[in-house]
């Protein structure tokens, strides 16, 4: 092997030795040293490879996001094509149950410390975009009565209020949505949120 | 000072030191032997007078609700009596703006570690109850095609959905709603949710 291909297969046996220990563990107890360990390589060598830990750690999110993209995908496409507010109501739901399926890979989206946001790659903010892009699209359909800026806003503020509701819940907090009622209260809030107020 | 004076005294000194380290370092920095040489006792002593830390956070958080509720109560009625949908937006902007000015204190209340949520004490799901009121009462006037069940549902959804945004918003996740947006995505999602659906 040369060097590019062996420096290569230790990337993608580093992604998959953290994506494994952040399902198992979470993301809050991943160590360079363990996934030196888990591949066999000098603890130095991941950071040959990847800038620091963070970095390491968008490759597994960005898996997550496509599994969660494709969950979330199929939910809406078990919907009618015009249903629009039952496709919205599908996708909350759908949210909510792969944060239950998977809740570490889950939370790591959501914990990743980024040091400094100008350093969260393109192509990072690209799949999140193209992830809200499953809300916007049926959002603006259903909201004609609003302007493509606040439809982006209504986009990231039900999606917000979903994870709210999701993460109160999966966290298991006094506040919270009990778990069964998670599907009903998410159908209330976008149920309402996706018509124009008369 | 008879003993029970003393002991309600170094009490009420050990709940001003952990609000205090609370409000400045944060919740996950908070430790018994810093507080016990705040208030000048025995490690020990904590132990006699709480069942363990997080009892004594718990009257921490007591005093964050109470706060809490001050203040969006006050945003509550600098709204018209009846003008219940700008009363509901108001209390989440308000909300908002208290994560905004005391966030130590307010994500204290949500990261609290309940070991066992039967031991929760009575009077602290109480005052949990109180501050969901503030939000039923005019959410019922409002969405008169909802039966109890529901109104209390989307009540706690309404809270999750609000939650969630500021959450992002003050963590600043990726997925956040930009700072200066969030008082109108809540508008938008408050003031959309409040309308029965036609």
């Amino acid at each position: 092997m040369s060097t590019r291909d062996k420096r290569a297969a230790t990337r993608e046996k580093l992604v998959e030795a953290a994506t494994k220990r952040i399902t198992d563990d979470g993301l809050a107890s991943l160590r360079a040293r363990d996934l030196a360990a888990d591949v066999g390589c000098a603890v130095g060598s991941i950071y040959t490879i990847f800038k620091d830990l963070e970095a390491l750690v968008l490759e597994v999110n960005s898996a997550t996001f496509r599994d969660l993209g494709a969950h979330v995908t199929a939910a809406v496409k078990a919907q009618p094509a015009d249903a629009y507010e039952a496709q919205l109501v599908a996708m909350g739901q759908a949210y909510a149950g792969f944060a239950r399926l998977h809740p570490n890979r889950w939370s790591a989206v959501f914990n990743v410390e980024m040091s400094n946001a100008a350093a969260v790659p393109e192509w990072y903010n690209e799949q999140v975009k193209q992830l809200f892009m499953i809300i916007a699209v049926p959002l603006a359909a259903l909201r004609r009565d609003l302007d493509e800026a606040d439809v982006r806003l209504l986009t990231r503020g039900l999606f917000a209020g979903v994870h709210g509701i999701v993460l109160l819940s999966v966290e298991d907090r006094i506040s919270a949505v009990p778990t069964d009622d998670v599907p009903r209260v998410i159908e209330l809030l976008v149920g309402s949120a996706v018509h124009p107020p008369v």
